[in-house]
């Protein structure tokens, strides 16, 4: 993990990239998705309000850089990073109600229920997960994996034992005491089971070997979980350092974190642990993985 | 429509077939849900909950009256079945939500929201709906049909262009003026597009031919509408004639019906007139099509 890692020795442009892919998405989700004009205009307005509200479309970067690793197209990778973003923005959609975390905000605009009314949000969001199905099938299958192969991925992933899991778990360790086992257990269904997904689905766009496969599963999760338990640190140590000015973070904190739990000493070594596993993870692809390790870079040797 | 039609010349007993097909259709769900015990068990207690809240489970029954229709295998079927359940019964919990329909009972026992909480009614809802795509996948593919024709199917009758939009039209139809165009609109996307989808599915599960599709296509939509029509025109009769006795009532009927915005006399034409059609639709099938012609005599020829 030493800094020289930040310069690619084969000068690849991570910005140049992230700028690329965001356009190339934007656009290929602008086509998948039915225009504002669309009857009833209300719930394509609400799909579209939330879906381009300004996300870093870091699943969809990672889709499309996980394909590269494996010589895969961008085109043959775009329906499935376009479908990992729909289910990404329901989640956060679902997340934000009343009944969940009652966000009113998310990346400075009115989450979605403070637009349309928590009915069109429920429904907005249901219409996305709806969508990413829907545009998880126009890709055009390969080889060694099927339409079937693909949809249970997503499925899999997005669902009551990952994904949706770990949102319940979330729910339910609110203001109760939470161990380091459970901590895990919630940050690797709600942060990783999707991020792994989107590795995976990338691969298996390029029609990726089960070797590629494995190490895909390996660099998605442990990226995920990295990236998680550093937001819990900065969290802390932005915290300590702003104390006083960001107002309401102090109830926010309240939500257990690494930190907290076993100390920052402690999570930094975790941190470094899962770090190291995810550049480990990209071993199998010999400097063709240039693209997901400038993501991963990107992701874990953060300072904010 | 003449009453002949009730008592089938094959000696098809309708009452068995749902019986049976409820009971294999609750064993499969069964069979493709996580158990209660499964982590984390409120969200599986939740699905369970509303899966098994004892629905007549209409939609599966169409799937496999189909199937049958074109000389399928339930077994075939039956994944596809409980997929369509699946579907039907998150947008129930869903729909029941306080805000949407804000509904405390369904089928005489509390709703979804009402024992699990708001927050983990609309996980619950995402789950069943993720979950039906799973199970989707789970069935055995045919020549003419694939996997991702399946997928394809039901998500876009569960979509923003049908079941999702007869959820926006309703909602924001509520205590507004509607027309008989705006109405029929709601009824083919909340209730049509589903049984639609069901009788489509059955075909498709048998590898039925374009002809039997395209039958299976007319007689869902038809039975949808014709059902929904005759619900309406069940509401009014009902109403007036047990008018103080069951309260409520009238507020809900404020709702726009066929008979509030046509009349009795019209709504009952529509009514026999869709009926006719779902009937004639049966035809190719010379015959064969005992379950369905059943199905759609206990659907439309009914008093209650």
């Amino acid at each position: 993990m030493s800094a020289s890692r930040k310069e690619n020795k084969s000068g690849f442009n991570l910005q140049q990239f992230l700028e690329r892919s965001t356009v190339s998405v934007n656009t290929a989700l602008d086509r998948f998705l039915p225009s504002e004009k669309t009857k009833p205009v209300t719930i394509h307005k609400a799909m579209r309000y939330s879906l381009f509200a300004g996300g870093k479309r870091m699943r969809p970067a990672l889709v499309l850089a996980s394909a590269q690793a494996c010589d895969g197209r961008d085109s043959d990778a775009m329906p499935l990073a376009c479908a990992v973003e729909c289910i990404h923005t329901y989640s956060l959609i679902h997340d934000d109600l009343p009944a969940m975390d009652n966000d009113d905000f998310r990346r400075g605009k009115p989450t979605n229920h403070k637009v349309f009314g928590e009915g069109i949000a429920v429904l907005a969001g249901d219409a996305l997960l709806t969508q990413a199905f829907e545009i998880a099938t126009l890709s055009a299958g390969w080889p060694r994996y099927s339409h079937r192969d693909i949809i249970l991925e997503i499925a899999k992933a997005s669902g009551s034992l990952q994904l949706i899991a770990g949102q319940v778990a979330d729910l339910e360790g609110e203001g109760k005491k939470t161990s380091a086992i459970q901590l895990k257990y919630i940050h690797e269904r709600k942060t990783s089971a999707l991020l792994c997904c989107s590795a995976r689905l990338g691969g298996m766009s390029a029609n990726c070997s089960a070797t590629q496969l494995a190490a895909l599963t390996s660099f998605g999760y442990h990226v995920g979980l990295a990236f998680q338990v550093i937001d819990d640190i900065l969290d802390v140590t932005q915290t300590s350092e702003q104390l006083g000015k960001t107002a309401g973070k102090d109830t926010k904190a309240q939500k257990a974190t690494y930190p907290s739990i076993v100390g920052l000493e402690r999570s930094r070594k975790i941190a470094a642990e899962l770090t190291g596993k995810a550049f480990d993870a990209l071993k199998p692809f010999k400097g063709r993985a240039v693209a997901l390790e400038a993501l991963a870079n990107y992701l874990l040797k953060r300072d904010r």
